[in-house]
């Protein structure tokens, strides 16, 4: 696992003097979730001690229910939990968050479930959770005195910090392959006149985005140098399942796995909501999502080791992709110690799975979506999820985005004259 | 203007005398609002009288700030003033609305504007405002007993009947030209396989579905005969504007007219709020946006005339494509009586509005959206929209769903091969 830390050496010095106090909330430090050791607050993500992830750590305030739900309809509501000023909402971002959660009495009824919920994040500003974390990313971009917002992506990643970055009126350059499909690259592109096209496939991509990293000052790779703080904005998915459950835990939560951060950080949430007696502790269960083409935390936790396997990812669930996910092992953790596992299916499970939340709900969800019902569904058939207990699932985004994946096994049921005797031929009005 | 009754004789008579006590809230009746002429409620849409259209009525109860306030981040937290029972929650719906309200300083900058808000209802279940108008329509359905919900459509309404139907439970069947791009059939057939293409173009598909509406029984045409319940959604949006600026109005709306009864429920609601004292009562100025290629509306009142002439839609902002628009006399009369007008914007300057907002505010709007964008750039250009007051336009659903319209317009800025000097040569950096 190669970490570099390219700004510390130039944009860390020029800011680290000059942060504003509260620039990054109750936030303290970075801490290194290997060893421990603490960094001062700035654009660092890996420890210079072990070289391990740094994550944010904080001197959590006194907060209280009321206090939450008096602020916004947005994921600032959690501002007190984040690292982000006291003043966030007064400067532009795109307000994500406080999506819906859903009651899914038809595909808990289909799956024999006796509760069931979707946090549905589809309906973030950019369709994605994406827009979470990317905001998170631009307040710590904006504290640093960071000139350029940036990120290697091929989807919902570059919509998001284009989309965010267009909004705050900062420089954004947003990178892809250059063989992206088109729809994906207008996506971005409807956003920033700054979108480059890499001659490469996607570690290519992320190849370049480090090294601009190194050689460029002020650069914020959302995922690369301040990746600690946007990683934090996963936690308001937990956060907010809690409260809209009002305020306590469900039994049981299944996450979609691609780098594990979400996992972790919901399950972060979690923690921290009972140590600051927002919740009742209680035992909860956690579950992860992969696709068999990119399963390799599933197939660790399989094969009960610690040990993840790279793997050249071969699947529909793009947004899933990723080979060798930096927060597999904590996800392993998660999942093994709140007694869940990490499932994975085919990709012919994961178009079942679409089409079995659009039919049931009304949500038309992307392949991470179709990964994350089908490994519910495989998880209560084969009766390692309890059917008795509260459970949620999380929806990450949006079907118009991956419109492929179900375009051939769905159309009109029939095709008639304009008259009403050709209607009733059907049957359909039966 | 023909007009038709066809359930009157069937699910009427069938329901009136079985809805439950609070079946449509504080509603009271349905009233032409041509002649005043009164009417049970029922799925009933135009005046047996003079043939008008019918709007519900009210007996509107006291209702506080802080009641709203206290209700869920949907648009039943307005529940009171709308035609749905006071349990509207317990059953199952979209739960669309309490969309963004953004402060888009950026554009303002850029059009010269002193205070400009983007009221974004592309966050929506399904993308658009429709969600909110189908939500009260299959509260309509449900109460009236209704079997089948349905309706005719090309797009948005479509996917948001399709879905809001599938979350119901509800058989649902949508009615499509069959020549309509593929990506929009999967986009309403993955929530129903009772998708029905028709040969022919949208008036055919129209006129069968009021055909089906008068032959069978217990149909709900969202947009046909339940039609007064259904467009009472659209007034939410003006509820949760004024609310979101701190309850008060602004002093300028522009927004884009189909129909036109978007237009005339954000004014209803604001008339509501001032009588119920929810609002301070004070002067606005409502603005309507067309596109060049369907502006029947744009044209009787720039003739100073409220004679509508229908007109052969050729637009690319197919979602505002009605040539005879029902609402379109009530849009002069309003636009006339709080001296705003109603203006239009060719197909370039529609994807220059799409360009425009996605750029400064990370927005990524349909043509419908990137209409009204036009217009508001068109007014203040002309003087006719007052700079220096507060304005709010409203978007009304999302680019994805009309990526052509924008494709060829934007793209990478370079594509390179993978390596800093590539990258550097490019003057990105700079």
């Amino acid at each position: 696992m190669r970490r570099r830390n390219p700004l510390s050496a130039t944009l860390a010095e020029r800011t680290d003097a000059g942060l504003r106090a509260g620039a990054f909330g109750h936030a303290t430090s970075l801490s290194c979730r290997e060893c421990g050791h603490q960094v001062a607050l700035g654009p660092h993500y890996a420890c210079p001690e072990c070289f391990g992830p740094l994550e944010v750590a904080y001197d959590y305030p006194a907060v209280t229910r009321e206090e939450i739900e008096a602020g916004p309809s947005n994921m600032w509501r959690y501002k007190a939990l984040l690292p982000v000023p006291s003043d966030i909402e007064d400067s532009p971002n795109t307000e994500p968050g406080f999506t819906r959660l859903l009651e899914a009495r038809n595909l808990a009824a289909e799956l024999g479930l006796t509760r069931l919920w979707v946090k549905d994040d589809s309906t973030n500003p950019t369709n994605s959770f994406k827009d979470r974390v990317v905001a998170c990313a631009l307040s710590a971009a904006r504290e640093l005195g960071s000139k350029v917002f940036a990120c290697p992506s091929t989807g919902n990643l570059a919509n998001a910090v284009a989309a965010a970055g267009a909004r705050a009126g900062i420089k954004t350059v947003v990178f892809i392959p250059s063989n992206l499909e088109k729809p994906k690259q207008v996506n971005s592109a409807v956003y920033t006149d700054k979108l480059v096209a890499v001659e490469g496939n996607y570690d290519d991509v992320n190849k370049l985005a480090s090294e601009i990293a190194g050689e460029e000052e002020g650069w914020a790779f959302v995922n690369v140098n301040v990746r600690p703080y946007y990683a934090e904005g996963s936690k308001t998915l937990g956060y907010e399942i809690a409260e809209q459950l009002g305020w306590r835990l469900p039994d049981q939560v299944v996450i979609p796995v691609a780098s594990g951060a979400q996992l972790t950080k919901v399950d972060k949430a979690f923690q921290e909501l009972i140590s600051l007696g927002l919740v009742e502790e209680k035992p909860y269960k956690v579950y992860g999502a992969q696709a068999t083409g990119c399963s390799p935390v599933a197939t660790a936790f399989k094969a009960d080791t610690d040990a993840i396997r790279p793997v050249k990812p071969d699947t529909i669930a793009k947004s899933l992709a990723i080979g060798n996910p930096a927060d597999g092992i904590y996800v392993l953790d998660i999942c093994r110690r709140t007694g869940g596992a990490v499932e994975d299916v085919s990709d012919e499970e994961v178009r079942e799975g679409i089409l079995l939340l659009a039919r049931t709900e009304g949500i038309f969800t992307e392949t991470a979506g179709g990964t994350t019902v089908g490994v519910l569904r495989k998880l209560v058939e084969s009766g390692r999820l309890d059917p008795t207990l509260e459970t949620v699932v999380i929806n990450t985004g949006m079907g118009l985005k991956t419109l492929d994946a179900v375009a051939d096994r769905v159309g009109p049921a029939a095709t008639i004259d304009p008259t009403y005797a050709a209607f009733t031929a059907t049957g359909l009005a039966d």
